[in-house]
């Protein structure tokens, strides 16, 4: 509270009718005690008066003392209703979502943003964990993402700011949201407190739906996960006018597989042992994977990638340097055990999709991947 | 003020002293004027009681009463202080600006953001009109700009949500900073009362500037003057790895200066005179323009801009579908007749600014236009 709160005025008034009465009384007393010198309840009657008199004078001092606290109380009251109407008008016109976490990780407060891009009410979202509102009944399971969140939570916690893409999944619909999150650790005294979680649906904007023809872009990208994540959401933002969103989804997740691919399997040479060893240790695999792995000569080797779109199809060549990745084998694999050996291999989520989604060729001894899908079937007026 | 703040609790402590300090008061002044029934100065004392007892009761209750309201006054401004903390911590974090004017376009509030961007105290921003901020002396002048700023003012306080990018140039320095702008009229009863303005500045991300290897787009714009603005800033904005920002901004300003005339003197055929006497009717010319030229066939005609980008350059092809603007005509009269005769024709700001940024071609009788800019002298390291 600040201070001014307690700064106390006594009206002029206030203090002329206390001396007043206060004198008045007094003065009473005083003649009735004069008048009636010889009788004792006279006295009495003087003393029982001035005592009125100190009450009523300490009465209206009170008096006065709480009536100037109310109203600087309720001055300030309005004043920051004023602000707090001007902040939400600001943070509920707006395509940001913000949410701020206590230290648990539960949901304090939201935009009016928030609400609306998870289609729950008010309701559903105070005060649950995070994760929680993201896992909820309304959305499409998907234990990759969680554990995406989770991991990221993870980072928070121990005081990191954390940039990811998060992409939701209505159930029974084909609304697909991704939303480019930040979450940052709020501190006081070294001590976490909160968490503010900031974050904006990813999609392409007016002109590009309206006007855009074509486009082609060009990426050279370092063995980092988390920007070859973004990169995916990047390179698919703009075939809503071209592809249902449900599609799309599946063209994001599939690039992302290919793009881990190749830095796993590709620039970093990691195989199927080694991979099981590194999932076996504590904490998240791709951290452990890129500490572990992102060394020496292997540290410097790129992924190249580039993608066109035109009014036909999209294309993306996913190229990494390194010695040739075995995309023959494991397919091969596929076709002969069945799902089996190769969902394990992949742990569930895998090339199997890639091919699903996509035209594939291979180039470059398996180092290089071009994928490309055509609209033909799907196409979406503008 | 919610009503739930003049709700007042007396506490049962309360009403239990005031109880019993009347009931003892009577009480005593009874024995007494039993005891002194002879007296008549007995009754009198029996009746100051009473009236003390009165009065005390009438005290404790009147100050029960305001310490009741005194506490949930005080509950109700730590309530709205916790959520004014909240708000500010999701306010100041984003990088969207925010900025509230009243019904005269004066700055209410504004986030830390918008104060960061603007490079200026707190108390140079509060309560300024928005126009004079932006016209700063901390800024550039730019007179076209201004020009902007008040047309989509004049909107706003018509009612209209505007949507639209402005370029802030700093003195004396090569930054520029170009805004995304929306401004939102906010109405009470059909009244004007607000007007929300949020912004974020358009530049390219980190994957951009980090990742981007080349780029290229095409796109089919209509005769839409402030989309094709829009398109000038996102067509510059990856420029950031290869060129300094004060180039940029003179690519932006020459880009929009072809788009515009490729739909004025090119699909709209709008020739000196015409201009001339549209420019003299009351109102934005570009309004005018479009509201009296974009009709009929003219209206189906589009701008075609291709655009790529790789690490030698950046080339921008503009194509209308006019007759064939006159190009050469203006280049001539400007080398024949110097700058006097040419400025006239575009108003200050014309194709010798386009000619000074770009390597220049035409093509198609005039109405397309190739501009390369080459990056070897500028070349800015990622």
């Amino acid at each position: 509270m600040p201070r001014d709160v307690m700064k106390i005025s006594i009206s002029a008034a206030t203090y002329r009718s206390v001396v007043v009465i206060t004198c008045s009384s007094f003065l009473a007393a005083v003649l009735w005690g004069a008048v009636f010198r010889e009788n004792m309840s006279g006295y009495s009657i003087a003393a029982a008066l001035g005592f009125w008199a100190l009450l009523a004078s300490s009465f209206l001092i009170h008096n006065s003392y709480q009536n100037g606290k109310i109203n600087s109380l309720r001055n300030f009251a309005e004043k920051q209703e004023f602000e707090i109407r001007w902040k939400n008008l600001m943070l509920d016109n707006t395509d940001e979502m913000f949410i701020v976490l206590n230290m648990y990780g539960q949901i304090v407060t939201f935009n009016q943003t928030f609400e609306n891009l998870m289609g729950l009410p008010r309701s559903d979202l105070q005060g649950k964990p995070l994760r929680a509102v993201f896992m909820n009944e309304v959305y499409e399971e998907n234990s990759n993402l969680s554990y995406v969140l989770l991991d990221r939570l993870r980072d928070v916690f121990l005081g990191k700011e954390t940039l990811f893409t998060y992409s939701i999944r209505f159930k029974g619909t084909d609304r697909v949201v991704s939303i480019n999150l930040s979450m940052r650790p709020v501190c006081n005294k070294g001590e976490l407190q909160n968490i503010l979680v900031s974050g904006r649906a990813v999609h392409s904007d007016r002109i590009v739906m309206k006007n855009l023809v074509g486009e082609a872009g060009r990426y050279c990208m370092d063995n980092n996960i988390s920007d070859l994540y973004q990169l995916s959401h990047r390179l698919t933002r703009n075939l809503e006018r071209w592809l249902p969103r449900a599609q799309i989804y599946l063209l994001q997740m599939a690039l992302q597989e290919v793009l881990t691919n190749a830095v796993e399997h590709g620039n970093l040479e990691v195989d199927y042992d080694m991979k099981t060893e590194l999932q076996q240790r504590k904490g998240n695999y791709w951290d452990i994977l890129i500490k572990e792995c992102n060394k020496d000569y292997l540290a410097a080797r790129k992924v190249h990638i580039s993608y066109s779109l035109d009014e036909e199809k999209v294309v993306y060549v996913v190229k990494d340097e390194g010695c040739g990745f075995e995309w023959r084998k494991y397919l091969e694999q596929e076709e002969e055990a069945g799902e089996g050996a190769f969902v394990r291999t992949f742990h569930g989520i895998g090339l199997q999709l890639v091919k699903n989604v996509f035209e594939l060729s291979f180039g470059q001894n398996g180092s290089e991947i071009t994928m490309v899908k055509y609209f033909q079937e799907h196409r979406h007026s503008a």
